[in-house]
């Protein structure tokens, strides 16, 4: 061990790594957190800033602020590009870091199976630009619709498409329907935003196939009330700037003119997956996800420990899930690892507790997996609003989001829809219209 | 007149064409309101957005939702690009509206008194994007020097000189000081965030030269307890990325390396100034603004109005501040004058009635200057709270900054101090960095 005492750095300051530092608080070890954000992202929430409930500030920590009082603690604003195993050093752009211990953290990106030309017809849903991308193209195509003389053209702008049923999916599609029927409703004077086609495409045979079949099916009647058409076991084979070619499990397609395309099919691992792999002979799986040990380390390399969405470790036999309570797990966990191996000491293995998982379809709804307890409908919509208020960094961020909410509920009204972008872009969507 | 009710056009969305949009709600009008934004902005608290205590959704409004209830108002996202003054017709990137009346309410943008390559060194604050922007680089300055080995170079970034010292800039300047001294006191580990240099420069003797000059000097002891220097009788004769060369009145220069310079100093009339001159052969004056008549038409020119920071409006001999109250009690008034004229009775010229100037300088300080009544630090800063949050549109909106200003005032935190942009963006400051 160089120097007095172990330095252990986390790469990422999401749950996982936010989580890591956290306990490592009073251990007696030098904790340097890299991000290249300066904030830390409460994602579950994400989909609201998309669809202008919420603001980026409101879900978002800043990462010195967080840790400010944790004094073995630095944050430092830098981007890792690659790693020096042999010599265990974190490569920036400009310098490096040593450590004894490495948590790396850095999650998932989108990802569109070999067909990365499509984000930029279909964006994604992981960063805050991402979500204020999202909101933007959303409101545009809304006043797109009002502005637009032709019928054909109008329904193509008011169609929305949004693919992949997961939860993101399935949030981002509810909180559309709650958008088109209610937040706009008398907004327009051309266009009846109640008119908007919303269209969730899933591949599997029913919404949240993650989740037990029974919430599926209520899940999508939900969906039903709240204007959203579930398209199961539907295919998306083509995608551009007009709309997408659907595929049916027969093999029909059908062209669906669409300007709004929203993106929550897949992810893979991030691009430090790819270095673990080359630099520490890391294993990935498919999704480019880091193959890890019981204690989560890389096996051959126990000071390296990948958690969160890169990571991906089995139990019971199946791949755990890419969602924020196994990150914030592995988090806590890694930083026990880490002072029982400076004591000298064994640890478990590294078992995840499902304390259940929640989504959220709109106003009013929700369904709820708890393992002995299953529900749905307002119950579980309270739980979904309370669970996520609690786990939501910093008390000013939970008030401001509950008023907004609290607002939310009683006006329908949704204050954060600001299309902000360079003007330049709109009036570059001024001359996409335009031009047609 | 042409169809059954006469349409009124309103370029620009802000205090001065939302205030006459409101006006003419119950008129027998067709109102369109046109901007290329698809929100209000409360300029006024747009530096506390840019110092990271605002989330931008904060201080707007979606114009849509404002005007809504109003049915005889349409709103139109779009950019006016041109005016055909004999049809009567507004002109857009792709398409054209007619008019009976015509109110450009288009605001002002920053001025950089000919050197308008200075821009990129030095951002101004006048939109959302403005504010992000400003955030970003105030921020990214102590994130670098917290990163920077050299002692020079970390004084350079930790360096922020603002130019121009009327409310904008002893606003800005005053909110850095706290920043620098309370809110990021415990965030660093390598730099002492109280360090920081703030320079205040200012052309004229005196900061906030529109105020009385008792006021002036009490606003100047207030900065410098918050640790703001401020310059007076100093120009900026030179400004690069590295820094600004300063000219005292004697003729002497200096040159201080700093990395970060925000700009408030001119404003100059926006774009449509300038459209108006060709076509409807407006005047303007040195700063681009139109000069109006008493009832704020264009002379020879009784159906175009011109009203907010874009015109010149002379009363008493002097041309009216460009701040919200007078384009408010303009847009007002011209709602009322248009629909005297469809009566056709004649109404009396414009008055602005100043009621009094408030400028904030950071925590417990600000000067009022209410004619009959001038005073200084506490009660001037409760009185500025709470004018400000009066006229913030939406009750949502009062509530959540109300509750960040009482949050910020007990915890010394600024929730919003989130650095977004394009994760290139960051990389590329990487990059320059680490070019040094």
């Amino acid at each position: 061990m160089r120097g007095l005492r172990a330095k252990v750095v986390i790469v990422g300051g999401g749950f996982g790594g936010l989580q890591a530092a956290r306990g490592l608080g009073r251990a007696p070890v030098e904790v340097t957190l890299v991000d290249r954000r300066n904030f830390h992202l409460f994602q579950p929430l994400l989909y609201q800033v998309a669809t202008g409930g919420l603001s980026p500030g409101d879900i978002c920590a800043p990462l010195r602020g967080v840790l400010r009082h944790q004094k073995n603690t630095r944050v430092w604003l830098a981007e890792v590009r690659d790693l020096d195993v042999a010599n265990r050093r974190v490569k920036l752009a400009d310098g490096e870091i040593p450590y004894d211990f490495l948590i790396v953290a850095t999650g998932a990106r989108h990802h569109y199976f070999g067909r990365e030309d499509w984000e930029r017809f279909a964006p994604g849903l992981k960063t805050v630009e991402d979500a204020t991308e999202m909101r933007r193209r959303i409101l545009l195509a809304f006043e797109a619709a009002e502005r637009e003389p032709d019928a054909d053209k109008r329904r193509a702008w008011l169609t929305f498409v949004v693919v992949g049923a997961g939860p993101t999916g399935v949030e981002l599609a509810g909180a559309l329907g709650e958008i088109a029927n209610h937040t706009l409703r008398e907004d327009f004077r051309a266009i009846r935003p109640q008119e908007a086609r919303i269209l969730l495409v899933e591949h599997a045979d029913r919404v949240l196939p993650s989740y037990p079949a029974a919430l599926s099916a209520k899940a999508e009647r939900a969906l039903i009330r709240h204007h959203v058409r579930p398209l199961t076991g539907v295919k998306v084979v083509d995608l551009d700037a007009e709309g997408v070619v659907l595929e049916r499990r027969g093999g029909a397609r059908e062209r669906i003119a669409a300007k709004t395309v929203l993106w929550a099919a897949g992810v893979r691992g991030s691009a430090l997956g790819q270095v673990l792999a080359e630099r520490a002979g890391a294993e990935l799986d498919k999704a480019g996800r880091v193959l890890v040990g019981p204690d989560l380390s890389l096996p051959g390399r126990p000071e390296i420990f990948v958690i969160g969405d890169l990571a991906c470790a089995v139990q019971n036999g199946v791949p755990l899930s890419a969602v924020a309570p196994v990150a914030m797990q592995q988090g806590r966990y890694v930083a026990r690892a880490i002072q029982a191996r400076l004591r000298g000491r064994a640890i478990a293995p590294f078992r995840y507790r499902d304390k259940g998982t929640l989504a959220t379809i709109g106003r009013h709804h929700a369904v709820a997996d708890f393992q002995w307890l299953r529900f749905d409908g307002f119950p579980a919509w309270v739980t979904w609003l309370f669970v996520h208020l609690l786990y939501l960094v910093g008390f000013q961020n939970r008030l401001l989001v509950l008023i907004q909410w609290a607002f939310h509920y009683f006006t329908f009204n949704r204050g954060a829809r600001l299309i902000t972008e360079p003007p330049a872009a709109v009036s570059q969507m001024q001359r996409v219209q335009s031009k047609q």
